[in-house]
């Protein structure tokens, strides 16, 4: 097995609890699976009038065509998504045939307030349906960043939540494997 | 009654039907009623790390923070809410006590495809919950933008639909006055 | 000031936690206040093929049109509305004009797992926006049934949600006002 | 190939346009599966209060135990599920390990007013995450019951759904094939 995974955190802040979700995932890969993560800090909002791709949505549309699937870190603003995630998932949406998206798999974790994101996640998981992408039914990943769960600088520091971050990824190897063949 | 409405557009294309629909509600405003529309031109994305806020967001936020009434024309990218129109929600979610937007109402429409963007409006609806705005339940306003209701400016030129916009003003109008006393 | 509420649990088990807090609702009311409790036991599957409506039906939707405003307990089963909660309110939005629920205001409060019911619990408001049910966005009341904070009968022995439970009543006293001028 | 779906439809009239799409899958279907339609008429709601699963509904699940996939036909009552079609996938939730369910293919259609019950249906797909049902992503199947595509029977007399219907059984055939490997 040879993997390829793409993390993409919707939080731009540089101590965002999501991207050390991320983090964790990264460090918490089965064997045969490698993982980069995308920066989102200058791909513009997708604009129909824009006629060239810029360099930064290019690269990380790149990244999104290579990777056999996708772990989108998903925080929730105002119990619904948060706009830099959503946008450069509607940037790769443009691709003829969809070619970058369809029938992906991917996983979908957060960090947020007291529901973990899950109001935002079942919008994330509308999207999905659209763009053809497999998230997960399981595990979930719901994780509370005011509980003492993260340090100051976004790492996750909590045992449990680490371990089913690891469970996730392994999850989402065996289902990137079910649905590639 | 003196009433102010601020529309808002989630697409930033020049030709938006989105921008359409607004246009068509400002000229079709009940007597008393004003609308201004905002632009989302230079607006970033929300980033906690950025300590002060850009010109372009302070100028949108006053105009919510004068507004009576919010007009939220809300295309579906990808079965969601389009970014930029998220994204200036959340900005203005930020300030104490939610003062700009707690307990005003709003009216949503928007222009798409088939289903006329109903997938993102119910996304939205769950936004305003949080958001404490009022969204009008009827008339909801479903604009299918690739059936010839626009032109290639994205003016509205259905008579249906132009009729079913001025009737969404009179009822904005109508539940401000009723949420305001 | 003089108001009657009617409260419909969704769940129909005899020591449901969602029971428990339409007890406390009643007993919790503002001054002025009235509530009464649906029975929702003999109530049938709406089919468009029955022709009568069953006494059971009419005695409730008889409740639901005399009440002022409504207070829907909902529970969450599969991430989604308990079938006996959806399907009284399908019973009742067959009235011509809609006549028995058009404009009332509405509070939505459940008891489940630990989202509380939150999945749920927004699914209703979809359908509150065609029934034209106005519900409150706050406060909102999301109750853990499996963290102590309920009994073996379903009776809600939690201080701070008990009092949470009366200010979502005072909400929805001053929204049914704000609503019915 | 040998597969079996089971149909699965919410609307209990008899001369439902749901229950005619199902007769449309099932002459539709792909050479080696087959598919039984399940009667709903006689289930009751679920109740944790009922000791001993009616015989009514011990037939439907084991129907469901016994398919490789569900073809679910879903109405839209008031913007959200029919209660009928919810609560049989309650009562089949409630096997020890998820057993009748987890896991297995899903096909989604369904028949009612302009969106095609497409507001139901993203309620359902939030349901299939927590019952472990893999829907498919493409084609959906949205057909209005209002505009000439179904005979005063509930038959489908539209050729377009018609082959529509049996693309998506064959993505159906297809996806399964995928999962149960």
């Amino acid at each position: 097995m040879s993997l390829k995974f793409l993390g993409i955190a919707g939080s731009l802040r540089q101590k965002s609890a999501n991207k050390g979700l991320l983090r964790v995932a990264q460090a918490k890969l089965p064997a045969g699976v490698t993982m980069e993560i995308a920066d989102l800090a200058d791909i513009p909002f997708y604009n129909a009038d824009i006629a060239a791709k810029p360099a930064a949505v290019q690269r990380v549309l790149a990244q999104i065509g290579a990777a056999d699937a996708l772990v989108l870190a998903c925080p929730e603003y105002n119990y619904s998504l948060a706009p830099a995630l959503k946008n450069i998932l509607d940037w790769a949406s443009r691709e003829p045939d969809n070619a970058l998206l369809a029938g992906k798999a991917a996983a979908i974790l957060g960090a947020g307030g007291g529901m973990g994101t899950s109001r935002a996640q079942y919008h994330l998981r509308q999207v999905c349906v659209f763009l053809d992408l497999h998230p997960l039914n399981k595990p979930e990943v719901f994780a509370n960043a005011f509980a003492g769960a993260f340090d100051a600088d976004g790492n996750l520091t909590d045992e449990r939540l680490t371990q089913l971050v690891g469970q996730q990824m392994q999850a989402l190897a065996d289902w990137s494997q079910t649905l590639r063949r």
